[in-house]
């Protein structure tokens, strides 16, 4: 597979394919070299139409992750979190940092009043037991008659059996709108038999593309496979965002951040699958800020958060990566 | 309600009113002009009695709440925490890096052996659920057996039916010492019909006042109200303390630890309301040192840790902002 | 009991004897003062023989220890966690930095699934509950089973008769691998009539060397004391370890991810009396590395993980202090 790069920080790709139309002939390889500017060579596009069309969704997503951005920051949405006991302190303050309202609640007794104060409801599996798989549901279908988003985050999918049916059945049973997970995960649920190592995956995002497009079909769900890059689908359309760190596969709770993201997104913004690609894009740049000083571990998550704060549309244009 | 300021860090509020006497006059809007060292303007105040009084309560309580915190540094109290997940682990470090001692146990088999070695314990319902609660109540119950001072924390009342009837069942079970919330949390608990939104307030302090001296005196509690200013009361006196940082409100279990230290204080200052009062000032104050060089949340965070360790008599008594 | 140093830091134990004997001689107090890139004094081998011995036995340890980190870093051993809500994130982010992969699980229904992918189990009952005990007996038993290595954090004990028997069960029943605890949660476990406070030490390593000894003996386990200067027996075997900062004692948690490393350790290093000296010789320098810098509590905790992370055969071989 083909990663195409549509858009690469604070140069339009229709821009750069003309600028590197202008500028840059094929090498020796049959490859272009990208303007010192953008960096990196690629291949001439084959299909100049295509290319048009594709750059212009490129814009146009990146353009409504700023304005998502901006809505999460006005509006403050409250997400209800129903997540594991590792995370909880570090998903709500990145959800702070980003400027939304965390809430966590999982008794039975007021999942339901409490998910109807909220814009959207983030299902997390990570530390999953019994009572709270009913919370889970009630929470889920209390959402769903309140036409409150949920993003379903399947830690340790294809880990354990436990895991792997109550994801299926929650997919099955509740309204979801995005699924958010590494490659192992999705791959269990939408893919052939998979398999996981505990919560970290050993698959890579391209791996899981089928499993992830056929998962997102037949459930009628945008999925999103993190990892070295992102690939967000709708089973239809599937873009990939280049941004990240390898510094964010060395914090606990990175992937839960990004799904807690995805979720206060989804509050404000009606497409799920704009509203993904504008989370993912905020968390990755924010990554890649918060990995320029060369921080160890400690230290990143600490500037990971910080960088959730600072990210705006500035940052956004220059930094993002989108392609196909 | 006016904030009438009775102390500004290293200025007695007494030879403030003096200093301000003799060089400053009204200006056209009828306010004076505090000199530079202090900044800001205040109105002249109509009952120079009452002032004088006031000053003394003021200068009491600081000098006070310096001596709460030397005890608690020299006795490092254990203070029993049954919280909610999410603050667990910046509470615990809260509570240590003030000096005390913090132990964490919510099992109905061992709340009771575990708060008699107490010297306070902080219920703080956050991420409440039925068994839980049937340990806080036992909890509560050994506290009072043994006179154990009990502070509450009624996170998110007035958000879900279930928070507040809790919390309000707290209040008429459990001979509980101090409450610590937001202004939606007091208000939902003492006030007319009122109103939240998850787990942050939608009422400033100032809205919260007649409910707080409502609760203190139905209740017999010390009610503290935290937000952009501080509010303490027992339904007879009441201070505002001025201290404290915006940024407080963008890091989840600040208001969790402000109770916890809260709980820390009471178990060395048999005086509910100098404890809290004291408390309030030692976590606003640290806020600030924390804020002062302009970081963003994820490394206030970390500074704000590190100021609680800082903070001393010295440093209480130069930023102390106390008012009526 | 007298602190019979091996090794210190780049100076091989028997070359700084050779270097002592050549270059100096007993002064008036009986003692001999240690080279300057040492430090120190120390008092004259009484027994050449069993010096030397115990010099290889340290020099073995040592490189056993670098191997076996090395072996984490290679291997990314999966340690399985069932342990307390306070320490869940920082656990997770020690042993990612330290270059383990930790998984959390504690429902009945997975832990026997979870616990079988995993290089090593850790229970810590730091947060205590009857469901929660069911699941660890279970983790255990299916980690018995597939040969996994158990490491047992007692945390509390002494501290309530719920945390004490149920720690004694799991010696009884489980055939745990290693112990580690402060003081007094070992003199609870394997010496006389003991006590704690909460969940932090009154008592030395010293006063736990007899109760860590009997300990090791009775149950067949590892036994390791942390505090000032950790010990680490098998009954037959004891070491010290000299390394290890005052700040971790400021610090929720220190222990805790203490115990995990020593499970990542475990994990790839078949002995489990070396895998706790490799496990707690790292942790104890990553702690004097990030105290370094002269940290309050709140960074040091940051630095710590960046310690982890940055901590290898080096940074062992130049800092480690082994003694008996």
């Amino acid at each position: 597979m083909r990663w195409q790069p549509l858009y690469f920080g604070s140069l339009w790709a229709n821009q750069y394919s003309d600028v590197m139309k202008r500028q840059h002939l094929p090498d020796a390889r049959g490859v272009l070299q990208a303007p010192p500017e953008v960096g990196g060579e690629y291949e001439i596009p084959p299909d100049f139409e295509l290319e048009v069309r594709l750059e212009r969704t490129a814009m146009n997503l990146l353009e409504s992750a700023c304005n998502a951005l901006e809505q999460v920051r006005l509006n403050r949405p409250l997400v209800h979190n129903i997540t594991n006991y590792v995370v909880m302190n570090f998903t709500a303050n990145a959800l702070l940092a980003v400027g939304a309202s965390p809430v966590m609640a999982h008794a039975r007794e007021e999942v339901e009043d409490m998910v109807r104060l909220a814009g959207a409801l983030i299902i997390n599996i990570g530390t999953l037991s019994t009572p709270w798989i009913e919370s889970m549901f009630k929470a889920g279908r209390a959402a769903a008659a309140s036409s409150v988003p949920i993003v379903l985050d399947p830690v340790g999918s294809g880990a354990t059996r436990f895991r792997t049916e109550t994801a299926r059945r929650m997919l099955e049973e509740l309204p979801v709108s995005v699924v958010r997970g590494n490659a192992s995960e999705i791959i269990s649920l939408g893919g052939a038999a998979g398999g996981a190592r505990g919560v970290d995956s050993i698959h890579s995002a391209d791996d899981a593309r089928a499993a992830a497009e056929h998962l997102a079909r037949s459930s009628s769900v945008v999925v999103a496979v993190t990892g070295v890059e992102d690939l967000v689908t709708d089973g239809v359309r599937t873009v990939r965002i280049g941004n990240g760190h390898a510094l964010m596969g060395r914090v606990t709770g990175t992937g839960c951040a990004a799904s807690a993201l995805c979720a206060a997104f989804c509050a404000v913004e009606r497409d799920p699958f704009t509203a993904v690609t504008g989370a993912l894009l905020t968390f990755g740049i924010a990554g890649e800020l918060a990995a320029a000083p060369g921080p160890r571990p400690g230290t990143f998550q600490v500037l990971l958060l910080d960088a959730l704060d600072e990210i705006d549309r500035a940052l956004l244009t220059r930094h993002a990566r989108i392609g196909v």
